[in-house]
């Protein structure tokens, strides 16, 4: 964590992930060992202050989280519940499951609600608050930074605010650096926030150790966290692309550049994201998406590729005068970019700047330069997607500008799937593929199983990627450093009918990594075309 | 339009729609005239007091709007731009295109920036206060009620507060009914509105004539408009579902409820939706996504389908207890539903709820409950997801209670996709697929072909649905009624390897729509599974 006292003599507000955990309290959410780690590494880059992994003991994949991250800057932080009723801190073995991740940071939530403590607890309010000191006290006897999250804090107050201002006091009497005002059900509208943050603070609770965790239940999170860190809390709460339970936490992704660039925050405060990190936030918003395979919100604040896209006839002919007639920020500060309509100038020259980024220099006003607008236009409504897929944008325009080379030809492919009961009784399935292409006017055959080393049948692609790349004379050589890392589904819309969109990422021994489509009503057909654009995409970096 | 004086002895609040205009401007929407009057139908159907049609002249589906919409109980409102400099308002033909559609009321933008003057109008900022004096006095002298829109002008009080005002008054002075304040790039946050609009007021332009209009750039559109009009401004614009130029509008979907039901507005305000009509927003979200063609954003506020989901363990069970513990409204006020979906952070009693909810009554503490959550643990590790497979769950269960029902054994499948060149050496694609099954002690073979009545290839896995359905003895006339409706693929972590889960969403000619769940390293293996459960799920309801 970076120390409080800060040069430029602003305020230190600090940034708390919770994406791990309450962001995987989603519908549908469930992240993999794997995914924790990369997602909490984008985190660490952003420079957020602490980053909480998960409940450990409470879900294998949270424990195996635990057990993996390694050379985190964020403080690390595990989260749990205070100690049960009957019992002592030492003894309570959920409390032992989360100190045994060993971090530096604990987390634990309890009641602040009379009602709650009544309802969902059935144990006295005295009780509650023992369990809340009692905790507390434990980590910090344990050496460990404690927060206590004090849950539905803010209707507990509205009901009786001299026991939630206990509850908070046990927790800060006991040392917790942090207590954590959450409006757990989401009700709780940004006036009523600011009103009662106030109220704390002027009850003894210093805003320098207050936290504020808000839901989205009103479409207010956002606003709910900026009421509270004006009416003094210092430590925010939320989630990359505000997921979380039910309609999600206070989404960081709008969060951190409305502190980072807006008054009055900008010049107040100080957090652990520099300007130069706020340039990859669009790109770590993406990756979450592309991990949850979901489309991203094309109308996400700041990062949604309709953010800055103006479709407005009078917006933009102003914004080719002056982009801050209908622009709040530079979309390069948050790493993203405007878009016009491809037809006039401006589609243009985004279009010649994407080219050179594939190493093709267009001169402007290049009659190509329509021709391939026109025919990324087509495409999409066929629905085509080149958002990602550079290397079929690439191709696309190679072949308008007549830079394409045709290394081979396939005449025609099959490939079959087959399930059936092997001698031992049990059913397998088995997948194989037969290519046939033309190369240097010579036709060649293959054929391929989808069997890997370890007997697992790994389907048809698999086979049919095994079957093209075997046998393509001088070119196969080339191919043999050449993998396929990743492949996407998605159903989409073409013309009138649903379509496949096949996204296939491949990547070769020299560390270069490609994304290609392919799209058709028939999922085999749409993974097929994509494998082949990999294939060219290639072959023009490597074949001579 | 509603009278001004209410019973209730509220203060009477409007809304004012404009989902066909300034939502029109989203990213890929273009309505039909057909859909807008739709649109304006279920707009009508809420209680909306403005709803505002488009740009007539502008737009051919707009004029054609206007011309066929009638019955409506809302004020029609048709949007244009103040006049142009060096002529008269009489003499502006495209102020005139927005006159002849007729409508009793009219909104006409204008500047209020004196940057916006200068860089996009070139005129100077005397003209600009004459072009909307004259303009709205031209609309009052033809019986119309009047709007002013008056763009940015939040950035221009910030620039120049005294000309910003001077707009308004050149208005408000030429008979406007309302002044509406645009924050239109969407940057102004919440407490700068309230500070403007109470400034606004107290320059002499009174609360009662103000309108709000902003833009959700920093995802704080909705707690803006309830910030101005807490500071006094009685009119508040937006669209449904938030849509929008760039980042969408104000969002009326969360703003209504918020309105009706959250303090102070419930008890200080009164608008023209009833609590009986806001029980139908959720379904008129919903019928704005299916015009649109879009998956409804499950995470939204109110109307999502996750809005009042409860994946955690702890709120789960506590909601079983009172729902008012996890909820901040109860979902039936604005037409939702609650869900307790299925996942490994679930216990017991939210097991027991989601048995009841697929008719499946078992007692608590009956040793199959941990059974079935072993169970679905195991499963989830090898990549399944139960979240959303309802079907599945269910499968699942009734095996662990003894309650499944085996109704066919499938032998064996082959499916085949093949690539060639047709006879008019066009390439092709066709799938083959073969389904083996016992049924009843009969041994039965069907095959079928992938294409449908188009001549469209559809690809093997519908290739094999048909082969599969196409003779399964008694149970092929039960099946004959249901359909695939969509298909959802994600390659997941399945233990350490990579793996495909497919989802299949199925219905049938009485309405019932179920999901079912499929993982394999074979996509097609994946596929059939679910394709497997989707028949089973089926057959369990309707094969006596």
């Amino acid at each position: 964590m970076v120390a409080e006292g800060d040069v430029s003599g602003k305020e230190r507000l600090y940034l708390y992930d919770t994406t791990l955990r309450d962001g995987q309290q989603t519908q549908g959410v469930q992240f993999s060992t794997a995914e924790k780690l990369r997602i909490a590494a984008a985190l660490d880059g952003l420079g957020l202050d602490h980053v909480e992994g998960g409940w450990p003991g409470a879900n294998p994949t949270d424990s195996a989280f635990f057990d993996e991250v390694t050379g985190m800057r964020a403080t690390l932080v595990a989260f749990g519940m205070t100690k049960r009723a009957g019992r002592s801190a030492a003894n309570d073995e959920v409390l032992a499951g989360v100190m045994n991740a060993g971090t530096p940071s604990v987390c634990l939530v309890g009641k602040s609600h009379e009602f709650h403590v009544r309802t969902a607890l059935g144990i006295s309010l005295d009780e509650n608050v023992e369990n809340i000191r009692a905790s507390i006290a434990h980590l910090v006897s344990q050496g460990r930074e404690a927060l206590f999250d004090a849950e539905h804090f803010f209707d507990g107050y509205k009901s009786d605010a001299g026991y939630a201002l206990d509850c908070l006091r046990a927790a800060l009497d006991a040392g917790a650096r942090w207590i954590v005002l959450c409006d757990t059900n989401g009700g709780t509208l940004p006036d009523e926030i600011a009103r009662i943050v106030h109220e704390v603070i002027a009850a003894g609770i210093p805003g320098a150790r207050l936290g504020i965790h808000t839901h989205n239940d009103t479409e207010n999170a956002v606003a709910g966290s900026l009421a509270a860190v004006l009416a003094g809390a210092r430590q925010v709460q939320g989630t990359l692309n505000g997921l979380g339970e039910r309609c999600g936490n206070a989404n960081l992704t709008s969060l951190i550049p409305t502190l980072l660039l807006k008054e009055p925050y900008a010049s107040q405060f100080q957090t652990g994201v520099s300007l130069d990190a706020l340039e990859g936030l669009t790109k770590v918003s993406r990756m979450l998406d592309d991990i949850l395979n979901r489309v991203p919100l094309k109308q996400a604040p700041y990062v949604g590729s309709s953010a800055f896209a103006h479709k407005a006839g009078l917006h933009a002919s102003a914004i080719l005068k002056d982009p801050t007639t209908y622009e709040h920020i530079d979309p390069g500060e948050v790493g993203n970019r405007r878009v016009i309509p491809m037809s006039n100038q401006a589609g243009q020259s985004n279009l010649r700047r994407r080219l050179a980024e594939a190493g093709l220099e267009v001169a402007a006003g290049d009659p190509a330069l329509a021709r391939i607008l026109e025919r990324i236009k087509a495409r999409e409504s066929e629905g085509y997607s080149y958002d990602t897929a550079q290397a079929s944008f690439e191709l696309l325009a190679r072949d308008e500008l007549g830079l394409a080379t045709e290394f081979f030809e396939v005449k025609r492919y099959r490939v079959t799937v087959e399930r059936r009961k092997n001698k031992y009784d049990k059913m397998v399935s088995l997948s194989e593929a037969v290519v046939v292409v033309k190369v240097d006017g010579e036709k060649r055959q293959s054929v391929s199983e989808s069997m890997d080393a370890s007997g697992m049948d790994r389907g048809p692609v698999n086979a049919l990627w095994q079957a093209l790349v075997k046998d393509l004379g001088q070119y196969s050589a080339v191919l043999a450093d050449m993998g396929l890392v990743d492949f996407k589904v998605r159903i989409t819309q073409g013309g009138t009918e649903a379509v496949t969109r096949v996204i296939i990422d491949s990547q070769d021994g020299q560390g270069r990594l490609w994304s290609t489509v392919g799209v058709s009503a028939n999922i085999v057909d749409a993974s097929f075309e994509a494998l082949l654009d990999a294939v060219r995409w290639k072959l023009i970096r490597d074949a001579v």
